[in-house]
């Protein structure tokens, strides 16, 4: 290497996480089963006092000052303005980040970053999800009162599943930067003696990467990009959404405290928080030192990216919206199949980019273990299961979590305005729950509008939250072929087919493939279509408008530095 | 794999190709040498006729209508003005393509090719590029009599080197779409039972690819992004430069009968010729179908692409132009590093997109082995090198070939008035070669242009051909500064430097990587600085203004495919 006097041949972290990084890396190649943080929030796995401690922890940020940004180069400034969905006001300032003078530090302690190589890179980021490991009570805390996620699924996607998620973008860029030998003697033959020169190859960052996260999964959507950029050498600037600030400050500060212990400069992570309404995201996003950003979001700001930040040259990475589609023919387990459904609209309110929403039922019936169902008992099964299902509202309230915005309320709570005016009959209407710890919560179950495939205005754009609709086709066919037509053309994140004929099975994965969406089939029991395992699972395809990228790929990470050779006669 | 029984599991060329593709796989890995067609246009390699046989098939092809490419869907009109650089008019009438056809036909074969699978793609591909190898002589001819490179030349560098970077993009596709593997079993521990699914990845193509010649390197700088593309699943239609069709037009005429042979779809390659100053390359661009576009040529156009179609979704792969440089600091071999960059400057007029341009010499002057010589003597001891090196007519046309168009002629003939307009001094202008067989050919000699380094202006734009500038620097600190400041603006796509201090050497890499350039360090023999290898060298780094992809590294191929997966519970 053209810089080995300056190269941390050793660095203490690399032994540390050398295991964890081996056994990430194989189930990456494999798409095998792995899991390095736990799901279970159980003191068991977490140690007696950490529900406690992380409650505790939790409580003292609120009403004050964010101190552990306090480094960062700021304005003088603070900002902060969050409300969580179940209520309660936050109270907590951060400070605003000094854009200019966040820039500049960025780019200054980029080379130390970049000659450390990408194997100490990615035991130093394991570090960081580590550390973020430790305090994933807190963090549930800081997600379930940001995004209105229950508490369970607080802990589990804003912890452990994101945290896995961080993990796997930093072995995917492990691995494409491992591609190339750090040195390599070439020799070609001649007459004579060969020729023979030294290639050493250099893994360079592209420059400052822009990470812009959303409301409803602070971290576990942030988390992929802000990996894949820190390991490929970028250093980063965090701007999450005003009103999910608190998971990614969190995460921002651990991140800059262990860089800092590990010989790096703090500024590699750095936080830009705003209020509601500013234009940060875009100021950014045009900054000339920002050359990647990682984007989740609606499609309007996504589209933007993807045109305006696109073209001038900015590696953009989105995940916006589509529409998640089951096609539903037949059935062996109808029981299974309405209980994973409903289960499925029900998480978090519908309020996920994976959670299905248009779901086909052909005017044929549907073929089931407990025997033929016409188009309108299936529905009304479907309806009956989702019903029961969040029938209990204590119960209830820790699957359906708080709507996160008036934009869903506005839907949730008016179901017959909303089917009246896209022409669709309630199938289901929406019941307010109440939430018996936080009564200021708007807590609301799944609705069901049933449209005709005629009606394509009403289902096909985006209707995030607790209303799905179930859209009548003439047979199967039709459906794959709607299902197909509308994901290629507005996009989708997840689709599902129910089915017991292998035939249909096949024409839905060909389906699946035209659209360029991931396909799960006849799921019944405690794997959901809205759900989707890192290491194995892709999340996203690039292939469809929803997402032009994939959690996570070679092509999510191998663009985010480049090779540079130096080649001499030896 | 969803659709096994429609693999074609056992292809006949995949046992015929299995050792060249993993072979080029471990050399791409390793990134040693490795070279699968010869580069000596020899008799005793490829054949004792083979010499007069590719000169008997080339003239066969003059003058009359391109019979190989009637299948194309045509409109029914013939184009084609192409003249030789050395002064014949080709006369070759090419079917004009009927576009909205063509893109029906490429898509129609889409999903044959993509269920084909990944092994299959390679290995029909390279029987593409080894029936491509077979006819390199008459290749040859085509590009020496469209691109203006002298014979040998031509052989080369269209030929079998054109033909390595095909084959390294063919296996770098490969690689990358063998990371997923065709199906999994996901075992994720329970209580009880283990929940098991099966997980199925499919590589989907994006659409349709374009690939767009320039006029110098026809095949060269087609052929990674064509069979790139090709490789990962994508239809492929290749628009060459309205004076450099006939390489591209024979390549995708074996192209098509390759794959009609093994059972594909000839749509997958097709050619879109048009007369110089036509829109096809904008229209084709601009059209829905088109996913991909690979693109060689001037930065306007270049550019355009890069925020135009970018903008609109599509992946756009360019190499452009740069500003290519030379540190001068000191060397133990002045003779070798006169005689290495003499032959540079000189070769095929310096009409490479990776011939230097700019050579900063110091004030301070140049150590070397002859003793200290001032700026201004080793400047003068350059220009000798140049003026000896293309001394004979005879010999020179054999290295220097014919300037392509007027644009080079413009700045090539009359050197004084550049350099006044410049505000430069004329060291060494350029001499007019006389080329016995090609009287009408315009052969010129380098010429060499001092201008200050406070003199920006001048050599800040490319100046493309024969001229070369002396850049006088205060010290090679100033040298390294600039050489990094103007390659980080303006692009280039190769850098060289020459010291026999190792201090200066570090100083160069670092000033490189910063710039994001790749680095020849004291070229004094037969490797030089304008020539990459294929499987070890990356030509371009994507890390700056020249070009903003590499040949051929992951993130060049990595994102022409998507991978959906099925999963299901077992």
């Amino acid at each position: 290497m053209p810089n080995t006097a300056t190269l941390p041949s050793t660095h203490p972290l690399l032994e540390a996480h050398r295991e964890t990084l081996d056994a990430a890396a194989r189930a990456l190649r494999e798409r095998s089963y792995y899991s390095r943080y736990p799901e279970s929030p159980s003191p068991r796995v977490y140690g007696e006092t950490a529900p406690q401690d992380g409650q505790a922890a939790h409580e003292a940020t609120l009403n004050k000052d964010f101190e552990a940004l306090a480094d960062q180069p700021s304005t003088g400034a603070v900002v902060g303005s969050e409300v969580s969905p179940f209520g309660p006001r936050l109270g907590i300032r951060y400070p605003q980040l000094d854009v200019p003078r966040a820039m500049e530090a960025a780019l200054a302690a980029m080379p130390a970053w970049r000659d450390a190589g990408a194997e100490v890179r990615a035991a130093v980021c394991t570090e960081i999800v580590e550390r973020i490991n430790r305090r994933s009570h807190e963090m549930a805390h800081a997600v379930m009162h940001t995004s209105g996620q229950p508490f369970v699924m607080s802990f589990q996607a804003g912890g452990p599943h994101a945290q896995d998620r961080a993990l796997e973008a930093v072995v995917a860029a492990l691995e494409e930067q491992r591609r190339f030998p750090a040195s390599v003697v070439w020799e070609k033959p001649a007459k004579g003696e060969p020729v023979r020169m030294q290639k050493d190859y250099r893994v360079v960052p592209r420059g400052v990467a822009l990470v812009i996260g959303c409301n409803t999964f602070p971290t576990w959507n942030a988390y992929p990009g802000l990996f894949a950029s820190l390991a490929t050498g970028n250093p980063v600037i965090v701007k999450p959404h005003p009103r999910a600030v608190l998971p990614l400050a969190l995460t921002v500060a651990m991140a800059r405290e262990v860089l800092a212990e590990a010989g790096f400069d703090r500024a590699l992570v750095q936080l830009a928080v705003e209020d509601d309404g500013g234009t940060l995201a875009k100021d950014l996003a045009l900054d000339d030192a920002v050359k990647i950003i990682d984007y989740t979001g609606g499609p309007g700001f996504g589209g933007w990216l993807e045109t305006e930040a696109a073209a001038r040259g900015k590696l953009v990475y989105t995940e916006k919206a589509g529409l998640n589609s089951v096609v539903v023919d037949s059935t062996d387990d109808l029981r299974g199949t309405l209980g994973n459904l409903a289960f499925s609209f029900s998480l978090y309110s519908g309020q996920m980019c994976t959670a299905p929403q248009n779901v086909f039922v052909p005017a044929t019936g549907v073929g089931t273990d407990e025997g033929h169902l016409s188009a309108e008992e299936f529905t009304g099964r479907l309806a009956e299961a989702i019903s029961r299902f969040t029938a209990d509202d204590a119960r209830a309230v820790e699957i359906l979590g708080a709507t996160v915005n008036d934009d869903v309320r506005g839907r949730a709570t008016d179901v017959p305005a909303l089917a009246e005016r896209l022409g669709g009959e309630v199938v289901l209407d929406s019941r307010a729950v109440t939430h018996a710890s936080y009564p200021d919560a708007v807590v609301r179950t799944p609705a069901l509008v049933a449209v005709d495939a005629g009606n394509a205005t009403a289902y096909t754009q985006e209707c995030f939250g607790p209303v799905a609709f179930v859209v009548r086709t003439a047979d199967t066919a039709e459906s794959l072929r709607i299902f197909a037509d509308t994901v290629r053309e507005h996009g989708g994140m997840t689709a599902a087919v129910y089915s017991s004929d292998e035939q249909v099975l096949e024409a839905a994965r060909d389906a699946a493939a035209e659209a360029g969406v991931a396909l799960s089939e006849n799921l019944t029991g405690q794997v959901f279509v809205n759900q989707t395992a890192a290491f194995s699972d892709l999340h996203g395809t690039g292939a469809n408008p929803a997402a032009n990228a994939a959690y996570a790929d070679a092509a999510f990470v191998a663009n985010r530095f480049r090779v540079i050779t130096s080649r001499r006669h030896v």
